[in-house]
């Protein structure tokens, strides 16, 4: 399996530099491969062409994010606690390097339609948890039984996202992660009762 | 003044046309001007380049929502009321022109550093409105006054921009101005008091 040899990651680890520092219509495959250290042609045995770099390390990136929180959330009972562990994953991921948060917040943000159809796909995953946690939270009684699943999603990723592109916006300049328990009080605030 | 010429006004609107069916780097300004009904060289007596227009084009047509917003609000007594007018005339604007929206969702969304942030300097203007109602809410006591300013605006412009981007990569098939009133509860509960 591709995936499984060592110079896949590199590739990957290479693009988001690349790609932060270039911009994805000025990321050249060359420029790639001499970052990852790798020839122009062995990225070719690896991928398809750049668009398959980009959605390729989004999707690499989005699974380790995704299992992560899972994997933290996992121990919490309250769909409360659970959410506040999304927000601070989120903000941390992001604050930990700068590059991905520019891809992320920035170069991810295509408008062409075919490659944004496929982005959004691997974004669906991260989705799927947020709804997971409402839904938990609606059954648990934590959240109103009249929230409308899709718009409290939207809500939740709305202001992550926002709060996080301001934040690149403005060069990363104050701390992100010291955010999250301001965020989630907002978020906990829309979903609860009144 | 340029602006006032019938023209001007001419030119953007089919700009709004062009650069949602073609993207923003495949609108060439030949098509702007056929699509305008205006010979190439008119384009450039109104605009320096294609940049411009974009500029231009989000410039008016902001003043223009800002404004309508300014109008209904002023009649409003509280910010809960105000900030539902906002939400109300945000999705409408949008759903009244499904060219204008693919532009506000995807075409704006420019990764292009120094793009990006003369387009920032006019959603400011809409940013502050959003925060003068916060503003407003917290000093009437209708929203918490540890309210963080920068995060409410943050969270208010993210859901319902979130929601808009949903609604377009849904291929605007359902009704986004229906949602107005579940996502201005969502905004409410986050920004009340717990
Ligand atoms: C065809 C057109 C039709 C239009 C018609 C209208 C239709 C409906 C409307 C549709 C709207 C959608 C429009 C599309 C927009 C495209 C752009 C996007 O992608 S939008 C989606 C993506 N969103 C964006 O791209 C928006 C990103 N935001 C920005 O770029 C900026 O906020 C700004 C330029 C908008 C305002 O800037 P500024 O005036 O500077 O005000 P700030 O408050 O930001 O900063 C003030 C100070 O506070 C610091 N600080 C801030 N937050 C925090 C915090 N939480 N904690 C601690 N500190 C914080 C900050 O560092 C700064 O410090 P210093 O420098 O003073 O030391
Ligand atoms: C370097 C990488 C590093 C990554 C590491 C991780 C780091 C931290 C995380 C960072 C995350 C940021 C990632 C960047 C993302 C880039 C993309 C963006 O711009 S994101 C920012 C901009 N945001 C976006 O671009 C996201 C836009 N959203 C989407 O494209 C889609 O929601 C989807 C593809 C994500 C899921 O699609 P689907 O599975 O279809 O699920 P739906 O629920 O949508 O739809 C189900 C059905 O419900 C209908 N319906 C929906 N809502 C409503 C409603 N309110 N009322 C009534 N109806 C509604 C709808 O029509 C559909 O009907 P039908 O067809 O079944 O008849």
């Amino acid at each position: 399996m591709k995936k499984n040899k060592p110079k896949y990651m590199q590739i990957i680890d290479a693009a988001v530099v690349i790609i932060a520092e270039n911009g994805y219509h000025q990321a050249q495959v060359s420029k790639i491969a001499k970052q990852a250290g790798v020839a122009d042609g062995t990225i070719y045995l690896y991928f398809k062409n750049k668009e398959d770099i980009l959605i390729s390390l989004f999707q690499e990136k989005m699974g380790y994010f995704v299992g992560s929180i899972e994997e933290k959330i996992a121990g919490k009972q309250t769909a409360t606690e659970k959410l506040y562990m999304l927000v601070e994953t989120h903000f941390k991921i992001l604050s930990d390097d700068r590059h991905l948060a520019i891809v992320t917040q920035l170069e991810l943000r295509q408008s062409n339609k075919d490659l944004r159809h496929k982005i959004n796909e691997v974004l669906k995953g991260y989705l799927m948890l947020i709804d997971k946690i409402i839904l938990e939270g609606i059954e648990n009684g934590e959240f109103s039984s009249s929230l409308d699943l899709r718009l409290a999603r939207q809500m939740i990723f709305g202001t992550v996202d926002e709060t996080a592109t301001s934040w690149v916006m403005n060069e990363q300049k104050y701390n992100l992660t010291d955010l999250a328990k301001a965020v989630h009080q907002l978020l906990i605030n829309g979903c609860g009762y009144h």
